[in-house]
């Protein structure tokens, strides 16, 4: 087993816990404008019920050095308060090798999360960078929870390698089986799609599957749960 | 005409030039461990030989805060030294809805890029955010240069809407058509498949292609242009 793997068992059953908390400040719908300390505030009425926290990169990022800093605070927090929780980096990077190294090296080394979620458009070695940190887990964006996921990740392919037609987000859940070489993969799931989740946890029934999508979204909680199960 | 493509195109006449040159430092390669001095040599070299400029984001996050504040510098330089110049904010993002949306800020107004590349995984609202800054450009990655980019960008799909079967890249560039309602949409198609670059030119034949692969990558150049014209 990964050691990412088993920081994940080891926080899930700490805290008894599946729930992941996401951390995407946004001032509009903030009672206060200070980012680190709205994080902390989180942090503090949750920390023994949660197995992982992920800050979304593209909400600091939004809010230039100055965001990215409270982003190092929030880090420093998480990592001083829940030492077991895991600390999953939500920013969805894809890109060829070189640059991937580079995002990689960002997302593990300077920013020092566990895990980080990864765009597949890129194919395996635009993945393999992030691989390559075996003690980190890396969640493939499967099937997105957007209503326009679709458009892109549904049509059937037909694939090179000779087997069964299949939408191409099950394609990219094949395909990260084949990626697993280190037992440090992940895939992501929306909630509010219930269906496409029991079929991926079908094709990869032992992967951890962040999902997505319960609260603001809509998507169903005891459903997904099962679905995934 | 989007305001994008008259800048693109004052910028090719004005320079007499399709170069556009990347800016992605890494310190292994680079003779001086300044990135903001090293980026302003380049820029001080070639400002009257190129039509854009682009930082890939990747080499600046790996460096932590300090190289986000040479970027900003490097940034701040070739708008002092070259405003006519298209800069280009290569990122590749790509998220849901109120993510994209906090990304586009990111790369439109905390960066102030003119276009930013952007990953069409996520479907039409994943990129729409980019979309709605109207006067900027948005650069879908429809088929990379790497070597195993054809592992999820090639499989022939299905369309739902009931058009002949294609390569999904195929199927991005028909999207990336139907996407463009502002006329603010490029393209990326890797000089190392001239023959895929070619196909994208018929289905988009006005639209501006980014290539990247000439260089390290062993694109070939006249070929990729004859393809992309």
């Amino acid at each position: 087993m990964s050691a990412f793997l088993e920081r994940l068992d080891t926080a899930c059953e700490t805290n008894e816990s599946l729930l992941c908390v996401g951390l995407d400040p946004d001032l509009a719908q903030m009672p206060i404008s200070d980012v680190a300390a709205f994080n902390k505030a989180i942090v503090d009425a949750t920390r023994d019920l949660v197995c992982a926290y992920k800050p979304n990169l593209a909400f600091y990022e939004a809010l230039g050095l100055e965001g990215l800093r409270a982003l190092e605070q929030t880090i420093q927090h998480i990592r001083n308060v829940a030492p077991g929780v895991v600390l999953i980096g939500d920013a969805k990077r894809g890109d060829i090798g070189n640059t991937a190294e580079a995002y990689a090296r960002a997302m593990f080394d300077v920013w020092g999360f566990d895990a980080t979620t990864v765009n597949p458009y890129g194919g395996q070695d635009a993945v393999q960078p992030f691989l390559d940190y075996r003690d980190r887990g890396v969640i493939i964006w499967c099937r997105s929870s957007n209503p326009g996921a679709g458009e892109i990740q549904n049509p059937v392919i037909v694939p090179p390698d000779g087997t069964e037609s299949r939408p191409l987000y099950e394609w990219v859940a094949v395909r990260a089986n084949i990626w697993n070489d280190a037992g440090n993969v992940a895939l992501v799931v929306g909630a509010t799609y219930p269906d496409e989740l029991e079929r991926v946890r079908e094709l990869c029934p032992e992967m951890p599957i962040l999902i997505p999508g319960v609260g603001a979204q809509e998507g169903v909680l005891e459903k997904s749960v099962l679905s995934g199960t």
